[in-house]
């Protein structure tokens, strides 16, 4: 599992005075950067990086500015080309959103999704969640 | 059902090339903001506004820069206190997202949900799928 | 001179309640894309794109949510590789932000300023302002 | 002077494969943080939060993913209500953005600017460069 630290910053607030639905994606993206890291390890994502299929989020309670997030992020299932990610976004001790994301493969240079190399598999089963 | 005309931005696009997905949310919040206006006419937020307690997205295909998009919303559902949003967002004539979101009306002042008034539940009715 | 119109959302404000002074750029971005697609007509900014080497932004009155806004884009000078732009945000029937923008004429392959084309520099002459 | 440690997010990017110049201002808005906290340290901000009114940024050099980021927050003046933030982006050791933003201390609730309280303006002090 990966533990990302996310600092909530003034611009993710609205009218309403808490963190705004559309700052959520942005974190979670931030949480699967080191899923990423494993097919792009040269950051070179023309080759290979991880696109989304799909995306479930529950928001469970309100996220405030002036406390600082932690994102999890696991593995419900590795698949051919896809991933299934699941991840929460804790703060004030208490999980406030879930989120469970299908991901694929992708090669930007021929628009097309691509098998997970074995090396890749192997260091993602670390992190599937057993369950 | 509502349509919502919208311009993809450059600084919408990622180091692929493409529009990230932490944008796709962002246009959807602009699509359901005719509904947001039947609960707050008068845009004071702080006694009536919808919060988001769920939302689905499926990403059938990649969406570009150069091109605008549509946003549809219409609704699903509508509960005591709360509703189903279903969205699609079109580019190039082809459905590039399909959105599932479920809202809550909620008091900013007391923190809490609240149920829909009956005169913002008739003019939600105009926009209720027939599934 | 362009004319670019904009619609506030409700992502763009804060916990002030009114439109965060971080969106401002990027309403301005999306002014200035006309002037994008003269230098890069079919969208292949490998080529031909503008870089921002220093923007000024004077923030005049509040912006709000709920009213549309326009942004105004023009030029000052147009150099042998870079651009002055000047941009003014309309809101309410009023100038919200005066900004001064320099961009360059950039080549993402080679990663280095260009000259501005003839032909394009024949086209940004039109927006020219009379100082 | 405050040193704030950013990670840039791969959605920071855009489709010239460097950071787009629409995300330093929000670095730039995180980097300012611990000032607003001098003003509002309850983090109730209508009483007490700071408003840009004008901000002035030289990008100096490209912005990349992949390396992380520190904004370096100091204070060239401090006024009756307003104060002058200089600002630098660092990334792999060079400065790569110089800003200089003018901030007021307003007070929503009165939509007013409104003069700097002593307690604030000593701790302010200690921030302030010697030129």
């Amino acid at each position: 599992m990966f533990r990302t630290h996310i600092h909530p910053r003034f611009c993710d607030t609205d009218a309403l005075g808490h963190i705004g639905n559309t700052v959520v994606p942005v974190w979670l993206l931030e949480g699967r950067e080191s899923l990423l890291k494993l097919f792009a390890p040269d950051l070179d994502f023309r080759k290979a990086s991880l696109v989304m299929v799909r995306t479930e989020i529950d928001f469970l309670g309100e996220l405030r500015f002036g406390a600082d997030v932690e994102v999890t992020t696991a593995l419900e299932k590795i698949g051919n080309s896809s991933l299934v990610v699941l991840q929460e976004v804790h703060q004030d001790g208490e999980v406030r959103c879930k989120a469970r994301t299908v991901m694929v493969n992708f090669n930007a240079q021929e628009r097309s999704s691509q098998p997970i190399p074995d090396a890749v598999r192997s260091q993602l089963a670390e992190h599937l969640l057993a369950l």
